[in-house]
């Protein structure tokens, strides 16, 4: 994952633009994605795609001729969005356009600036403290034009249509951790989930911020209830705890498979309330919409210092925390794709376990064996209304001993799976990529 | 506040009879209060109106002649509901007629008889101990006869019948904090409203404890869902920190309203559940009744020392914790007053903000900014189902800056008020004060 | 009690056999039992009443001759439900057959194989050291043929037919803690309980552990729904704090009353949430049953060291302790059947009580009076919902004082009892001893 935020890195991407396209084209040779292009000025719900933004060169002359801020250099330089531009002003003029961090003066801001016309550079406090006065020469070689807005998508089909979502933002131009470690992981989730059984089909977002998942939803809006849940991907490589930013329905399975894994790993962990800002959880939580979608990251949006900087670069990233981060997605993910509910088929009295091979034979032994203790929860719970995960959260029993346990039980026929719950099937659509 | 306690100080109070009405005479100076008379022997529920009192003079002779209590010197002296007595008699017959406080030998205690006829005095233990053998003189020039029960009411009419209630209690005589503290306060409560934009109508109640509340609900019982919340206002003067006593719904709107007020406040507070005690909330309160009413006190019901005493008097006051308790009283009213409860017209994704000036304009800083954080809050949760309040709880942000929020989206078009839950609107009733 | 254990002690018991026979008939000799006699091979629910087990003789003889281990020296000595074997063995063949506990070596552990044909012998660890290489003789005199199960039931009838199920189990051998103390505290609460007045009738069962619990409710399935509640009653005679294990119901009336007693009773408790092990509860608790029974034990099953050990012995007993536990059962039966339900006959404000007699004349002294206190929580919550056990959570207040007050009320024509929630009355049953 590392090694493939690194080849992204240099590209200069918007939400719009051929940043974007490289970028899914690179995504493309590991995961069989999908590309959709929508056209400026479609209307996606109270929104319209913009035009397309693309940008060939962009720099600052001082006044005695020298280029000192390069588009080359970063691609933070130059605000996002930005129209062309090639004149000269004194400095005082040019200050209006430029932005720096004075609490942080060794470091580029990231800005944009998409549904205003207007320009501007992004420099180091420390650089802009030393500029003289004089005549500067900025010159933006950018076009704001019609075009299109780009996406990518990829369905890996399950068992059932029942689908999971994995958004990640493709939008940020050279930022590491955000998001191009969500992308990294998002697409090295999509190669390993091929190789596992799925009950449900997966399907993975690399869309640009707040536009993109607007987009996405406007064009499936007929389709949205096919969705189970889902996880935005975004901040997960650098050094901190995991997070966990519950979805709006505070409760729904997700949230209890991520706080059952993260609550079981032994590491330290947050939990945080939904809230309705950060990354594209805000659109997919509005309350017209309200999918069951929370987002695991590691430090959150915002909370560090070298976030929407040139500190966010690779140094920033750890493999480690990549590692752990694909990890626990992993978990919560099969903790979702396998939690089911159970109805006991022997509920008055327990069954005799005994002569079906599930209890020990000799009784008295006062050591609590904890698979026949399982199989005691699971039976007990299995009324049709406990999950698996339910049964976790009540007997404080880890997910994947219950769930080994039903297993039995079930093979045994002491248990059937109780679908009255599961109303949601939906139909076949027609916008997905192979599996 | 403070001028107006000590104005009403030495006017001897009881539950009936014309020190009342010369408190309420006193009241009608500043709002326009309707007086009504209610005559003995009329029923009131469980309850019937008892005969009027009144109290002419009263002392007690020693057997040298001198008066060593006297109703003019304090009227705590007299035992509220004192029938007429004028007789001679030993020390020991008097004492069974002699009401003190050895643990707090200093002052004279508050004692009533309303419902058993007896008569007594009451003074310091200090003054008891020294009293000597020999024969006594009493006399309690009072009348116990039918009459009337007077009470006040003031209306102060809003753009809706819905009601708010302020019930405060002028049956005490000279006793500041319990409950001259409380008329002060909801006079000049019912003179500020008059000024501001209401909603609701107001009605202020000054009635005698217990009885006069039961008065008031049995002659408007139908009427009485037409109230939508209310407050006991007593105990408002004293140096203690602000006590807010939940209504026996216990989450109603002005529950929420008083703790999201005194939590905001940055002062110290305390919240004590309901309980069947205490002053006419237990009217109000009562299961057949089971209004929203709640108290919001300082130091709470029989919790100082100088709680029905002598000592509960003017020095006991002050007149900053009036006035703290008075803008109390004000914000909660406010946030009754204002909070609404809104559907977002645009739930599918956020609507763009910008293009509505609701946002600023340069993407990508992450100093989070206060408002735009608010209008996301309000934007998420107004589904019909929470209110700007209910909303506040779960962000923790203050109402005053959601309120603000849902003002600018509504006036974008962006919200609509909801008023599916508000089916009490009720019919117009005679009695009433003009506003 | 103590004397009860200890006349019960020498006896070897199973969960069949004429050991549990002896136990119910000297039982008999306090309480009249019905003793039911249920044959081999009836199927209840998934399980087959099994074979009933005798024992006669058993020893190990050393190669020296010397009888090493007997059963005549402590009935643990050998497994339970051990077949018949008479034979000559090497050590290294014996030690397969042989029990002990290396991490308390001094202590027999009790062990049982009531559905796997096997035979075995438990001896203490220090013993099983110093057994010599050789041969050894090995003697069990036991039956397993065509009987019954036996158990013994009693019902003390009440005003109503709604049962209250006190249910213990009697299978265990010399065991003193588990579970002579829980046999002892039954029969003598069984006893006491005769003497008082009893709303509802109580249902004491002396059962086999599992097999005698289950076998209970599949003879009786159809009249389940007319048991109220139960406790199981076990390990109750040990010195560590009382512990209440919750119904699966976990806020049942029996729920409510155990945590009501052990929180008024200013003695250290513990409180577990229902778990699917244990006692017999796990079949009063499994999901097709569901009764709402929970369990009063002192330090819990398992949970000392000396559970299942010959250590559990006469010494481990406190005569105190089992007072102790059964003043806590009669407590906690005591609310439950009389705890009812009342509504207000005044519930528009408060009626009057001081022409009723129930205040003290006087007003105006500020020390709350508890009963008056009582009086009004009682009235003021007395709406059909809540029970005075409820109105005691809400306050906090003590029941008996609470019920006391009700009483008053009752008497006074201020409350009746609401029936409405009370539809579970039931048909009369067959099976039932007198009271």
């Amino acid at each position: 994952m590392y090694e493939f935020v690194r080849q992204l890195y240099p590209i200069c991407r918007s939400i719009t633009g051929n940043g974007v396209r490289e970028t899914l084209r690179i995504i493309g040779q590991r995961v069989p994605l999908q590309i959709r292009e929508v056209p400026t000025g479609t209307k996606v719900f109270d929104w319209t795609i913009p035009r397309e933004w693309n940008i060939r060169d962009a720099w600052v002359k001082d006044p005695s001729g020298r280029k000192i801020i390069e588009l080359r250099n970063s691609n933070l330089h130059v605000v996002s969005y930005s129209v062309p531009v090639h004149k000269k002003l004194s400095l005082p003029e040019l200050k209006k356009h430029l932005h720096s961090l004075p609490e942080l003066p060794h470091l580029i801001p990231y800005r944009t600036s998409y549904y205003q016309a207007t320009w501007g550079f992004c420099l180091s406090h420390n650089q802009q403290r030393e500029l003289v006065e004089g005549e500067y020469e900025v010159f933006i070689d950018s076009s704001l034009e019609d075009g299109h807005l780009s996406f990518g998508e990829y369905l890996l089909k399950g068992q059932t249509t029942e689908e999971v979502l994995l958004s990640c933002h493709v939008c940020h131009p050279s930022l590491a951790n955000d998001n191009l470690s969500g992308v990294a992981l998002a697409t090295a989730l999509a190669q390993l989930l091929e190789g596992y059984d799925r009950r449900y089909s997966y399907r993975f977002l690399f869309v640009p911020g707040t536009i993109g998942a607007i987009t996405w939803l406007a064009l499936n809006e007929d389709f949205i209830r096919q969705i189970k849940c889902g996880l935005v991907v975004a901040l997960v490589g650098d050094r901190g705890k995991l997070t966990y930013k519950k979805s709006r329905q505070r409760c729904a399975e997700i949230d209890q498979a991520a706080l059952h894994v993260l609550g079981h790993s032994g590491a330290a962990y947050e939990v945080q309330d939904f809230s309705p800002y950060g990354y594209d959880e805000r659109q997919y939580c509005s309350p017209g919409i309200d999918l069951a979608v929370g987002s695991l990251t590691r430090t959150p949006y915002g909370r560090y210092l070298e976030y929407h900087t040139s500190g966010d670069n690779l140094d920033f990233l750890s493999a480690d925390a990549l590692e752990d981060s694909l990890q626990a997605y992993l978990s919560i993910l099969h903790v979702v794709d396998t939690n089911r509910r159970y109805r006991n088929q022997y509920p008055k009295c327990e069954p005799q376990l005994g002569r079906r091979g599930l209890y020990s034979e000799l009784g008295g032994q006062s050591d609590g064996k904890e698979l026949e203790m399982a199989l005691l929860w699971v039976l007990n719970f299995s009324d049709g209304e406990h999950s698996i995960l339910d049964i976790a959260a009540r007997s404080g029993k880890p997910f994947a001993q219950l769930a080994r346990a039903a297993r039995l039980l079930e093979r045994a026929g002491l248990l059937k799976e109780s679908m009255e719950r599961e109303e949601i099937r939906g139909v076949e659509r027609p916008i997905e990529s192979g599996g």
